[in-house]
């Protein structure tokens, strides 16, 4: 395993004002190595949930002994439900009456929503301090612990309120997948596939022919993954930190997927399912806009399907549906704004006449199935 | 008046990432060329407050007119107490229900508040939606609505959550001055002098002659008073926008000034006031540090009464001053820091020991008289 890690590329995130590392290994968040070199002011907070506290908090805290004078922890309630204002204030609450100063790191430990509102409590904490991503979900390893994006949720809106953010390192321990739900690991393959549709077909190939090992935990396998998807990701946000153009391909699958999540209500749907449904749905609209064959929406309908994701959507309405996508944060004036595919491996956003995305969702909507997530 | 204004220079603030122009004028909110050459997504909003809608909203729309598909407007309770999490959300639920994309622009028409509020929101709505400075007070004219500092307030403290995002244009419409209530003018002049001692004697020296004419608010001396202000900081800004070194000479006065207006709750004193106050305590500080001589600490006392501002404390306990100036976003590892004069015209940030902090407090809380405000 550790020939293997060795033998890959270190990988850097370089926006225009950061630049940042992105460490994958065994045990690498007990590793006081791992945070060698970071700035480290008097006082390091770990954000974290009920649910990773009692399981990885204490090899950090062992791995950060001696970094700062006060080292404290906060822990917030698990799951995308309180991906809100209530835990944010948690956040800023215990920062300020323990006296933490402009120069505190925040690390956070756990997955996607404890990332995104740590990272942003750190954004807007005395106008912006240090943050370390721990992530310890595949999603959050693969997908929103790298690339500075940071946010809430609003009863209205998935992620509506945050900030760009960058961490001062991304620390992806293997080890943490390992007491992961498999509803979890399904999720966050959901993220590891869709680097291949929109960047790599040969990266898809591969995953293809490795569902077994990788549903199975396989660590070479997971390694591969990993690694793979943040170097694409990492790739991606170098060249457009803010998402004005190439970073959008990022989302595919979300515009769907958002309006799934919010449409159930957040946390019925795991973000990972939600995005592995609209994946789906965004090649079907891709193949009714003529851009790709249907063969290739099959395929990814299969390789979602393969890992035990949800292809078919839940029964919300197609207005309801349409309504929530109008929120999104890509469409314009009211104008819906999708990835779609051109071909395996290349993305590009584009409106389509509502027509066809109507046509889609129905089609979609009235086919039998279970949801099949729970 | 319009002579006096063609002769003065364009303002031009600089940073890194941004460019963009002050502009100072009679009538120029109800001026359509004032938003000439600004992006205008579909949406624009307004954000003001209960006192400021009724007396400049309606010119504001006339002069917006035509620039968006939907203009609509925000109302916030007025007043710092309301500078909190409920104010800026009532500005997420306007923006998300009125289906506003990511290239709304906001426009803050109002005071130091209003501005504060509306830039944070914009800095986070999506990630970051362009906004327009309308500061309506004198305070928010020579010193909140430049540079890109934006914040609510926190229980514990000030201005503790915030980010910086810059304007995409800072309009100052000396109208709007004319119905300031006298006291809000009067702490608008603590921010104007402010400048005097941290970065220009000869204008510091030009306020002590010019007390009557800016108390009366006679135009010339109001315009030259603003465009001095907006000039200094452009300039500090433009050279370290994060605060990273020099701007902090812009707090002057403000360690001891935040500690007041959180001592004595929000909204007691007027935050101009209290920065008055904390430029009297700094300047003697400044000289108990022996960097000044007691003179001219003597003589910014003098200019603080002069304008009618208060120069003693409120009874606050030295204990509780202390506390709630570690909880200073400039102070590092519980030590306070301060901005200090070496001489009229020229600051430093540096800490000093806390004895001599307690022995300044003491001795003006020890001084009978009133706290001189309301």
């Amino acid at each position: 395993m550790t020939d293997l890690l060795s033998a890959l590329p270190k990988l850097e995130v370089c926006t225009s004002h950061n630049r940042y590392d992105i460490l994958i290994g065994h045990d690498v968040l007990a590793d006081p190595n791992s945070f060698a070199g970071l700035a480290a002011g008097s006082h390091g907070v770990i954000v974290t949930n009920a649910t990773v506290a009692p399981l990885w908090v204490k090899p950090l805290e062992r791995a950060l002994a001696g970094r700062h004078q006060h080292l404290s922890v906060v822990c917030l309630p698990d799951g995308e439900a309180h991906k809100d204002w209530s835990s944010l204030n948690l956040i800023f609450d215990h920062l300020l009456s323990h006296g933490c100063d402009r120069k505190t790191i925040l690390y956070s430990l756990g997955g996607g929503v404890v990332g995104d509102i740590t990272g942003f409590a750190a954004g807007c904490y005395m106008r912006g301090v240090g943050f370390v991503q721990i992530p310890t979900t595949l999603l959050a390893q693969v997908d929103s612990s790298v690339g500075g994006k940071t946010a809430i949720n609003h009863p209205l809106g998935k992620n509506m309120v945050g900030v760009f953010h960058q961490p001062l390192r991304v620390v992806c321990d293997l080890r943490t997948l390992q007491t992961l739900p498999a509803r979890e690991v399904r999720a966050g393959l959901a993220e590891v596939m869709k680097y291949g549709p929109i960047a790599d077909s040969a990266f898809f190939d591969w995953l293809e022919a490795h569902v077994d090992k990788l549903l199975a935990l396989d660590p070479q396998a997971l390694t591969w993954a990993i690694h793979r998807s943040c170097s694409i990701k990492a790739h991606v946000v170098g060249q457009d930190e803010r998402e004005d153009g190439l970073r959008a391909i990022l989302n595919f699958g979300h515009t769907f997927g958002h309006a799934i999540e919010t449409g159930v209500g957040y946390g019925q749907w795991l973000h990972g399912e939600a995005v592995a449904c609209g994946m789906v749905l965004a090649a079907r609209l891709s193949a009714a806009a003529g851009l790709i064959g249907i063969e290739l929406a099959q395929r990814i309908e299969a390789l979602v399907r393969a890992f035990g994701l949800p292809a078919q959507p839940p029964p919300l309405s197609v207005d309801t549906f349409m309504s929530l996508m109008r929120r999104d944060k890509k469409a314009v004036n009211g104008r819906i704004r999708f990835v779609l595919l051109r071909a395996l491996g290349q993305a590009e956003v584009r409106e389509v006449p509502h027509e066809w995305v109507h046509q889609v969702l129905e089609q979609a909507l009235r086919t039998p199935g279970s949801p099949g997530v729970h």
